[in-house]
């Protein structure tokens, strides 16, 4: 290795060093801190991430890039090294173009934001939030304008989360969508909720139960942990230090801990698939944030919601919450949680309804952006919109445009890439399954080994070395693709339907 | 404030952001984090120690302090400013004397010292750990050079952890304390174990009565957190976020969890008491390791191991333990949690054979260090001495001389400040009593809030502004002085010797 790149890589392990002790004191932060810890922690996050800002963009690193221009040309694109120098090359001219009082004000009203609209949807007080928002898109013009003029100035957005995608393929993937997901929850409304859906699901049952899962799908206990929080997340340190978050809701079957447990194990498990090698430099995540969401989505749904999974697994859930499901046979279960019916709220959404939910995200984001749409008229806009798309009109706020936290952090630009994932975890599924036809029998006697070996192997090792859309050309043979989504889902409601 | 004062104050905020963010790591290292993990946090502990220090010794640093010496003059001494100068200062020339490739050594050196020492005490074997300690002591003689001749050199030791004193204000303390604890531990031997001392105290009840202890000294929920680890330790990470750790050993009183969390939680309300105003700079700790240990001893002895604590909290305990404590007066369980009894190991000494373990590592370390004791004579040395001063003799090294981490750490010169504690946790509750007489009455009531106040007051809202001497002066009136310690546990021996 040339003196450049050793120093390159020191370089970069060191920021990244800086990265991972944020990750942790967020991590700390959500799950185990004293609540009197919060100043001092947001100040403390705030310096590591400038910190780390500060040693990224300095002129050294740029300079160590431009002289391994040279070895660059004559190594194996796709050598761990090539990648590395492409990526870090990419990330530093992207973080130069922003300057550093523009970060710092993001970064600040981020946080003000955050704060201001957990109060708002507390209150139901979307009035108090509003100003937050004006300051927020105003912001993220500032920040579009950092950047050469894109084919659309949301394309800038969408880079932060899902590098290189286009607007335009994101619009080609939710107008096939669109009508398809609202005939399939046409199809399925107008039937009442299980009873049993509604609990209680003791604590103490849903965590062993989610433990068992857990450990079954390969989040290994040397390696994970597991927590309970408010939001469940996942977050990783190394590829050997991966820690899950659940909620225990005991009244809501679907918000139990066993379905965000599959969900945040799937991303965990793409965190802890990574080559070890990859540790401590910039290369050591996902590649996106589709492609992240893609494997929260297969463990969670492709596997956690088919009949071969529970076939397996319902046994022993059923005793566990023997309570409520004594008398409830495989079918209905399996038939709960799965059938489509309109929802106010995205996260607790079927399976189907949940691309309605995000194609209305999608499409405000970039009305209040660029389209003209005022803040002022957004939840009357949010709730016309649901009511066409979904058919159903939240009765306020809390449960309307004040229910996701994203556009007061700034994220904007995020939403889609949940519903690309739910798209791409079938399209990698079908992958899988022409290597391994018999994936739903192991899964029906809870063998998941080969499916981590197979996803690891496609995906989990490469962890951040290539672009996303080269990437999922090399996993599924091409881009993203809505008709195995569609496919699976007309299959499964049909199947629903006639059970 | 000055624009010198203000970006003293910044910069100093930025390092201390990088050390709290080192404890949350260090923390979550052993109390959370899965074995995985290891090697990840071991570098990543690494860099952010390294840039802290990088960020201090820096040039400008000095500089700041050099522009800043007109105002200091004017300020009143006792202010923050004047003393956050004087502090930053003292620390600033101390660091810039260690040069970088030598601290770096050290800190190599320490981490995989303590790895082979915690091997060779795994399997009693003292000779592969032999080439570590050398190898330490050597670094100790490197880094004592690189500091002005002082009186003693084991004075540049003991001043990283209790700054500004000197060997033979020590050696004075101990020579004083030696025969009066060896007549004391001597009168009182040859009593046999109480059956209830070996339980079993089963660990959820240990958990809830230790909860109920540490709150009630002011160990309040939405500041401090508790849980289990295998070396009890508190780490605070600001005023308003501090963290307990306890064990639960349930076939040993001494070693639950109850004496542990007392322990633990008078470190953490030293941490607590600090004025929030100097939260994120260097003053934000105790005062010095002596000091530090004073509060932990005087929470669980002085209080902790009193009869007026027992009287009040007895009843509970008993109730929370029937199986075992059910048939045991109150007497006989005082008596059993302090009576002298010649021990092997350090950390489960009583009171008063504590003393004797800590003159023993006194003396060893500086023979060690200065007085030819060569390490192939080390555990003949220490068990002969163990015989002579305490009156056992250790059967292998696992509880002779590779019982503690310290040496294979670095840490030499820590020892003496566990038992500077001990004697200063006795002057102080002397003057806490002057000024509440009825302190102990409080204690059996369960009442410790003006106990709290007055420390807090006295001591815990200096965090670190005065030097160990001043601080011990402006509190007890004078130097450190064994007397009261030796009459407190004279008073002690004699009143269990009538019972």
């Amino acid at each position: 290795m040339s003196d450049a790149l050793t120093t390159l890589r020191r370089e970069l392990a060191q920021i990244e060093d800086l990265g991972i002790a944020s990750r942790v004191l967020e991590w700390d932060q959500l799950v185990m801190m004293p609540p009197g810890g919060a100043q001092t922690r947001a100040e403390g996050l705030a310096t590591l991430h400038r910190l780390a800002h500060e040693l990224f963009v300095r002129d050294e690193i740029g300079e160590l890039l431009e002289r391994l221009r040279p070895e660059e040309a004559d190594l194996d694109p796709d050598s761990d090294d090539a990648c590395l120098i492409a990526v870090t090359r990419r990330d530093w001219e992207k973080a130069r173009r922003v300057p550093a009082d523009l970060r710092a004000e993001m970064t600040k009203l981020s946080s003000e934001g955050v704060e201001a609209w957990a109060q708002a949807r507390a209150n139901d007080d979307y009035a108090s939030f509003r100003p937050w928002l004006d300051r927020t898109l105003e912001l993220k013009h500032r920040y579009i304008e950092c950047f050469p003029a894109p084919d659309d100035p949301y394309d800038v957005l969408l880079d932060d989360f899902e590098q290189g995608m286009r607007t335009a393929e994101v619009r080609r993937v939710f107008d096939r969508l669109e009508p398809a997901l609202r005939d399939l929850v046409d199809a399925a409304s107008g039937e009442d909720l299980e009873p049993f859906v509604t609990g209680p699901y003791p604590r103490e049952a849903q965590h062993e139960l989610s433990l068992v899962v857990a450990r079954a799908f390969g989040a290994v206990d040397d390696v994970f942990r597991l927590d309970p929080t408010v939001h469940p997340f996942c977050t990783s340190f190394a590829t050997q230090d991966v820690r899950i978050t659940t909620r225990y809701a005991e009244d809501d079957l679907h918000g139990s801990s066993i379905f965000s447990t599959m969900h945040e194990v799937g991303h965990g498990l793409y965190e802890h698939g990574g080559d070890p090698a990859l540790d401590r430099s910039p290369l050591a995540t996902g590649c996106s944030s589709a492609l992240h969401e893609s494997q929260s989505r297969l463990w969670e749904n492709v596997i956690g919601r088919s009949q071969p999974f529970w076939r397996w697994f319902y046994p022993q859930f059923r005793d566990g919450f023997a309570g409520v499901l004594a008398d409830v046979p495989l079918e209905r279960f399996h038939r709960a949680i799965n059938r489509a019916r309109p929802s106010l709220i995205r996260v607790d959404a079927d399976e189907t309804t949940y691309g309605l939910h995000i194609i209305l995200r999608f499409q405000l984001e970039q009305e209040l952006l660029f389209g003209g749409l005022s803040t002022a008229d957004l939840p009357d806009t949010w709730n016309t919109r649901m009511e066409e798309l979904v058919g159903v009109r939240p009765p306020n706020d809390r449960v309307g445009c004040l229910q996701d936290v994203h556009w007061s952090g700034g994220m904007f630009g995020y939403f889609p890439t949940y519903q690309l994932g739910n798209v791409l975890s079938v399209q990698i599924w079908e992958r899988l399954v022409a290597d391994l036809p018999d994936a739903y029998e192991q899964v029906e006697h809870g063998s998941f080994g080969e499916i981590y070996e197979w996803l690891r192997e496609h995906l989990y090792r490469h962890g951040r070395k290539f672009e996303p859309s080269v990437m999922i050309d090399r996993l599924v043979g091409g881009p993203i693709d809505p008709e195995p989504y569609l496919r699976y889902l007309a299959d499964k409601n049909a199947s629903l339907a006639a059970a």
